[in-house]
């Protein structure tokens, strides 16, 4: 079993609200399919995006509950999510992938951010079933701040400890991890390989990457050591070079930044 | 609190697939919201109508699992009820209500076709946060036959023991329960009260109603009888005629079928 996660930047155009990159969906699609095809099964979560994002943070929906108006703003934060995994799940089913969404926001709960409950029967029974399970970073109840972001990146680190996967793919629309910013600097140079040791050793430029509301990417990095601590090795890729997402799906060399245990 | 069930049938045109009444859900939903602008916290749970159960009649969903070929109409008839949901949602938001989805499916499991967990906690405290929860018939996981077809009727009744309203409305697109079915016979009455005395007294000609997938209007009224056997009273309208919703929902006198226990 695979776990992919789908990044929002990949699938949707941050700098415009509410826009999805539905060439580059479909593409997507149709590289799972053909993944499925060699039998493999699949769990995808996929994150915000111009969706989720800019919702949540004109309401400050990650500090908890801080005023009544939010609440609109989780109305209108769940809906653009919903909007966004309707979309996602469409293209699957139009590619032939028997994709089924589970809501984050009715399986997950909190405790000051972090997870505290997760239904995730509910997810391995419909897998077994022969469904495609699509969750999605998502706005949750948190027992201290009432309510809180959740994001994509979490939903795998967990899930991937309960679901143990073969593999573990993060497709993004960057090659990996750079040792700067790649938008902003042309010199970025692509590192391919990042350990706990590697980690300590070398002083990422994590700063001169953008954050987004659920962390950016030194978080990222951050839990997927804690992942690879425990055995479980990522890689993250481009998918919005045709081809690379199928290849690392089904386990042959691409380039990428793999994270792994020592 | 008020649980409010909208019928499939008032919501969506049940002779062509997928297609929305949008003017009759606008009106509702603004009905709804005069409802909450004098103070009353509501739950909805709507059900199939031209959406869910033409997939899952096709799929023959209701009978658990029986053949491969169903796993595709799982993905079909969600995918259904997701979209019906969102636009369901999308109106009540477009409306000024805070309505916010949850998945039947991600919350329910069942067995035998009977509810064995629900997650209701997840129900209640979106309400306390001062959400309307928007729940919805359903292809659920059952213990038994690894799925099955939840009802927006089985939903209310369940929720309504957890809930304890202080009114169950049923809003549909006949003016409630008749002594046979009024949109084949001219002469059909109008029962305005069925209480289980009545029930047991007067045979009513149920096999003069259509049978959808989840059971009709027989079982639809013995789901009821079991409830206002518990003391939870539910009044059966016609919100196809304007006002009478909002109405029935802040309690005032109108038409309709009320089923209550002795």
């Amino acid at each position: 079993m695979i776990i992919l996660k789908l990044g929002g930047s990949l699938l949707t155009n941050k700098e415009k609200k509410f826009s999805i990159n539905r060439r580059v969906l479909k593409r997507i699609a149709s590289e799972i399919k053909a993944c499925e095809e060699n039998g493999k099964k699949l769990v995808v979560v996929h994150g915000g995006g111009a969706f989720g994002h800019p919702l949540a943070k004109e309401y400050e929906l990650n500090r908890g509950y801080i005023s009544k108006s939010q609440i609109k703003g989780i109305a209108l934060t769940r809906k653009a999510m919903q909007d966004f995994n309707n979309l996602v799940v469409k293209e699957f089913i139009d590619q032939g992938i028997n994709a089924i969404a589970l809501q984050t926001s009715a399986i997950v709960t909190c405790e000051n951010r972090e997870i505290k409950s997760f239904n995730h029967e509910v997810v391995e029974r419909f897998l077994e079933l022969g469904l495609t399970p699509v969750l999605y970073g998502d706005v949750v109840l948190d027992d201290k701040l009432k309510f809180c972001i959740l994001s994509g990146d979490r939903i795998i680190t967990h899930l991937a400890k309960i679901l143990n996967p073969g593999r573990i793919v993060l497709a993004t629309d960057v090659d990996g991890v750079f040792d700067k910013n790649p938008k902003k600097y042309k010199d970025a140079k692509l590192i391919e390989k990042i350990t706990p040791e590697i980690f300590k050793r070398n002083k990422l430029n994590f700063e001169s990457y953008a954050n987004d509301v659920t962390g950016g990417i030194e978080y990222k990095v951050r839990e997927l050591l804690s992942l690879a601590k425990l055995g479980y090795n990522t890689i993250i890729i481009n998918a919005k070079i045709r081809g690379r997402l199928k290849k690392a799906l089904l386990g042959h060399e691409v380039v990428g930044t793999r994270i792994e245990g020592e």
